[in-house]
């Protein structure tokens, strides 16, 4: 136990300083290293294989809807950048710039995508003409860069790995139902395989995407009540496609433009699993997407018997989880703090006593419960504790969640609440921007996280203006 | 068969044109479209599900085998990239530089990665300290760039995708080995799933990796004789180690440097599947990789019962393999030219008489041969000829091989072969860089492909100067 304690002791406690907590699981539980390249981040094999997790699951959704992947290229000529007015200027301030190739300086400067929908439009060019080459529903898995000032690992770094999916439509209606679909994809997967329940609905007109009719959201609330932006849903209506002059023969044989859309994730949602999920004994993986589902510990494993009953066990449970067997020669509470520090989701420990008992000992992460099963039906017991973790994860961000939603009415609950209370705050908004900014200003970073899609009414009147109201929005600080 | 005829004529013929040939299925198969950034290509869906498929054979066998995924950051700063002497001198040449990040000058520019041995070297010197934390055996699949002034789609593009695995081990055995065990996965990789047996040597001082102390390859023979570079595994010794710093204390206690490897194979395999496998009617694709292994066309698909029999057979051929069944209004002969173009290997025609007899028909892509068989065992029947296609297409490239290959004992021998017949040319050399210099220069182009590991002893002396030999060589224009 002395060296349990010691490790658990390298991480600083979450309520004593959030960011160091978070930063000192990024580091200890191996997920991530920093690099000399200014903020950018090494992702360490355990990191990578949390993401390879989201990527197949992810994928798979993606396709069971009839998307296809693609690969674009990486770069972005200045002059194809500004064919969208407003595009451009939402994304040209902080792209990375290509102006030297071999030996020789371009002619024209190329941009690291910070986002494609450029260049799938200049592509949708060629391969759309008629009705029947639509829909197009293209999704690509690739690295972004845009140039951050200030980075955090996952959250916020100069280099991402994303998906970003580009859909086009015969319909403005399609295209808006596209849009939808897959912000529900994102909603599902969060609460399915992320194991977190979140916010959805739609930005503001200030806080939408650049070149974007309309923007949706997905708004989870970590454990300190910071919201994070966590995936977005654009409906483009056919500006790009009038920017591109991408046109098809519709079904009455007139001339149309096709409607679009752009949807994406990235491996902040890594971020967002630590700071929903983890405990100030480091990192807890929701089972779906944990690459070690179950850690299998011998006790007392000099013993005879022990190691071979482990090995026995492991062979028989690789069959239906993600299992690592820990048979080093590190203690037996090192490991139980080593596992724990990595956030996986049930631990087995077996030592003779057990194995005389037909038995071994499941311990939940989340609760640390402690449950003795019989070996003849530990599949079973493994996979109910699994089911267990996760609907406890759920219930916990659930619980959080109400906990930290507060209802303003007027411009001084509000302030009050943004000062004194961390979380969301509920409250009616009149439209206009003005008020947005005025928030933002007076609380020193409170924003509109989105409209949600289940809005209440809480009063008639903008609790910031006093005007009548148009929305209920729920407002948050974020990362 | 009007139509079909029409759609044919649209490739050019390879013993016409064989460059035409080759960017005609590129294009018609929509594998690719260009794209107006200089030297990239976009990689269309059924292009990028070919590697799709690539990725998830190759990347079971690195991790069979031990290996963990990681992610480095694409860019590498100047002053990291000049490490290692021989490296940058290689590299740095074709870099492409970002000099501008946000609206700023960066004071150190930064490189894309062409390859990522700094990276992996400064994150190396992190992570490694003990024998402990070794081996370290990592990949990363990614994309590169590399300034190319001519470009050919999959073949030689400025940004192209690839895998590239980076390995730390105690010993320079164990990083040989390293080496060696790579480069057979390789082979086992371009054998069993792309149907491309090929010749594997060493690469000469001339040819290896900028910075390697050794370089091994496979050369596959494209169907017009030219040599593809296929992958490369490399042994660093401890010199990246040394450059970078990272030692580690040993089993003795001592201070050690740790043995590097390198290895990769990247989309250029695409190109190389196309200039083996393909054919005046379009693509072949080996069925271990193919998108759909089986095309279902039914015939005369408006009398009764013919579709909903097609859609049957589809559902339950599903369960075994890569199935699309077209059931579009397009003709029969259209569909016909259509999956022969894309390459698909099998080609299942269902029509009332079959329905009638309780049977279909199995077209193979690469003899065209029609095989009448029982719906009762339609799996089986579909297996054995995806089996067979897969070992036709191996016997066709070993014939080809063969049939290609020469044996030059004199210089004189050596340039009448190199002007008049296509393929590789089998020679004893010296070992001096002078004569490979000399055989380039008088043959127009002819190198080293490699010392082949099963090295023939033709003669005693060296093909081109008439020294004595030291090594059988394989030579042989390439892409």
């Amino acid at each position: 136990m002395a060296k349990e304690k010691k490790l658990v002791e390298q991480i600083t406690s979450m309520d004593v300083d959030f960011a160091q907590w978070y930063t000192d699981i990024c580091k200890k539980a191996e997920l991530m290293d920093y690099s000399s390249v200014k903020g950018c981040m090494i992702f360490r094999p355990y990191g990578y294989a949390i993401w390879e997790n989201i990527q197949k699951d992810l994928d798979a959704r993606f396709k069971a809807l009839g998307h296809e992947n693609v690969y674009m290229p990486m770069f972005i000529p200045e002059g194809l950048l500004q064919r969208e007015k407003d595009h451009v200027e939402g994304f040209a301030p902080e792209c990375a710039w290509v102006t030297v190739g071999g030996q020789n300086k371009l002619s024209e400067k190329l941009a690291i995508r910070p986002t494609s929908e450029t260049l799938f439009c200049e592509h949708f060019k060629n391969v759309i003409h008629s009705y029947r080459d639509l829909p197009k529903l293209y999704n690509q898995w690739c690295s972004v860069v845009r140039w951050e000032k200030t980075t955090r690992p996952f959250l916020r770094t100069s280099e991402f790995l994303w998906q970003e999916g580009h859909t086009m439509h015969e319909s403005a209606e399609e295209a808006q139902a596209e849009t939808l679909n897959m912000l529900k994809v994102y909603e599902d997967f969060y609460r399915d395989s992320l194991a977190i329940p979140a916010i959805t609905g739609r930005k503001t007109e200030k806080e939408k995407f650049a070149g974007a009719e309309a923007t949706y959201t997905i708004e989870p609330m970590m454990h300190n009540g910071v919201a994070l932006q966590g995936g977005t849903s654009h409906y483009f209506g056919d500006g790009f496609a009038r920017a591109f002059d991408i046109t098809f023969a519709g079904r009455d044989n007139t001339v149309k433009y096709p409607h679009q859309t752009s949807w994406g994730v990235s491996t902040r949602m890594i971020g967002a699993i630590i700071m929903t999920h983890g405990d100030d004994n480091g990192l807890i993986l929701p089972p779906a997407i944990a690459p070690i589902q179950l850690a299998i510990i011998p006790v007392a494993q000099h013993k005879e018997g022990v190691l071979e009953k482990a090995d026995e066990l492991k062979r028989r449970l690789a069959k239906s989880f993600r299992v690592k067997l820990d048979d080093s020669d590190q203690s037996t509470g090192w490991k139980f703090s080593q596992y724990e520090m990595k956030g996986v989701p049930v631990r087995l420990e077996i030592g003779p006593k057990d194995i005389e008992n037909n038995s071994c000992v499941l311990v939940s992460r989340v609760t640390r419960e402690k449950k003795f099963v019989s070996l003849d039906n530990v599949e079973a017991e493994v996979q109910a504790m699994l089911t267990q973790v996760h609907d406890e994860l759920c219930a916990r961000v659930l619980k959080n969640l109400e906990e930290k939603t507060h209802v303003a009415t007027n411009f001084e609950e509000f302030l009050d609440i943004a000062e004194n209370k961390p979380g969301y705050i509920k409250a009616m908004w009149c439209g206009d921007v003005e008020c947005e900014d005025r928030i933002k200003d007076e609380t020193g970073g409170v924003k509109s996280r989105c409209i949600p899609f289940n809005e209440e009414k809480l009063s008639d009147v903008c609790a910031c203006c006093g005007k009548p109201a148009k929305h209920m929005v729920v407002w948050g600080r974020q990362y």
